[in-house]
């Protein structure tokens, strides 16, 4: 099935589910949609973050793609169930394949989780980890330093493990086995979480394995695109075009064309 | 949803998915059958072992389960998509979620496989490979020898490993980064087998994998148990009760009650 797979974002965190879901499925045609002038997700009302959802949904869905990811956590957090209710064609989100890879994982069943306000304020993964595993213990964190570190482009610097260790500090004190990343921004920063957290513990990426269940509900669908030609992506966002394509094409190690899509537009949506 | 999952092998094999669906999911209450009077079907027909496949799952359908798991690479490889096609509940095999598992992890795309005569025959891990990612090279090699060693129950007899050694001789001449354990009696051989590959060489379970993959389309489809009961789970075989007993007493390390199956039942199914 030659549609394409439509991922959304605030920002450029969905990219890494992108950049997993090219490298896991190599011939499925993408259009990516990062919502950068709204950005960030995670401080704002639960309200809000449904609704600037919906909108970028129903952008993309004129592109007719046969599957949507929604590849933010504070999004898949509080607008996933509508979104299901409300489409046809399957919508996958970024929490249950990060619960399923540490309950796979862990041998303590203590498990730790970082993400937005808004992600850790949900309970959306102590719920879904509880309601697949009840013995499980969940230590929850909220890292609201890591995304703007991210949308500017400077997780590289210097000066941001500082930052991550003091964010970090209070997870340290729990013997967690593995630590999900329940933010797509944070593969970004996974080098500098692993070095403050430990060999111990196991990252688990919401990237890498909600590319995996991609993979599985586009089988399970007969959904597979099949075929040998190199698709071609599309890249939107309702930001600074610039900014998105410096970020994105270091993380893609590849040229790519990004269209720029006034916010206001999506408000007509 | 209170219906059991139903699993089935030819012997213990899928004792190993069993086990691992029960640590993923815990409150799913499963039927297993082992045909291990009719075991190994690695070097049978396909004609052969899509019958019986279809028999078992037949005499398991009885006892209203809301999934059927083939839990055995050889029959996953002929008899997948016609029970596919045949039933109206969800039915999961064990090549996919190998073949996903090593897309995700391998770097350098070179992928070993080992399984019976009658999966690497069938050529469907390699079929399962491309599909997903053209560019993967695949290096498949049958061990005959294994499925055995696994139903005697001697797996953990020191006479084993010069016996894995010789087997594996032809896949340590290639670069693989990751090997497939493609049959589910593997996992009993899996410290041996990981020693002689060495350290560089990850293993993939397609029990670890599949029990992931049952777990994802559940939670998709809306299946899932949910509530607290401990649910007591079924077993059956169609061969000697007492020496399946104790491999899957000695593997799930609880005790079980096994009821026997002759055979002709099954083949007046």
């Amino acid at each position: 099935v030659h549609q394409p797979i439509a991922i959304l974002d605030s920002g450029v965190g969905g990219l890494t589910v992108a950049k997993e879901i090219r490298r896991q499925l190599p011939q499925e045609p993408i259009v990516y949609f990062g919502d950068t002038a709204r950005a960030p997700y995670g401080p704002r009302p639960a309200e809000e973050v449904a609704r600037f959802t919906d909108q970028v949904i129903d952008y993309l869905l004129e592109l007719k793609p046969k599957m949507v990811v929604i590849a933010c956590n504070t999004a898949t957090a509080v607008a996933l169930e509508s979104a299901r209710k409300r489409l046809s064609i399957p919508v996958v989100g970024v929490i249950h394949p990060g619960a399923r890879a540490a309950i796979k994982m862990t041998r303590n069943h203590i498990v730790g989780v970082i993400g937005t306000e808004g992600t850790i304020r949900s309970g959306a993964y102590t719920a879904a980890l509880s309601q697949l595993s009840p013995g499980i213990q969940v230590v929850s964190l909220a890292c609201p330093l890591f995304v703007p570190i991210v949308e500017k482009g400077v997780y590289g610097s210097p000066e941001v493990q500082p930052v991550v260790v003091q964010s970090l500090a209070p997870m340290r004190r729990f013997p967690i086995d593995c630590l999900i990343l329940g933010c797509t921004h944070y593969p970004y920063l996974a080098p500098v979480i692993s070095k403050v957290m430990g060999p111990e513990v196991s990252l688990i990426s919401s990237a890498e394995e909600t590319a995996r269940e991609v993979s599985t509900i586009l089988c399970h669908k007969g959904l597979l695109a099949g075929g040998w030609a190199k698709p071609v992506d599309q890249y939107f966002c309702s930001g600074d075009p610039h900014i998105f394509r410096r970020i994105a094409e270091s993380l893609l190690q590849e040229e790519i064309k990004v269209t720029p899509v006034p916010w206001e537009v999506l408000n007509n949506m």
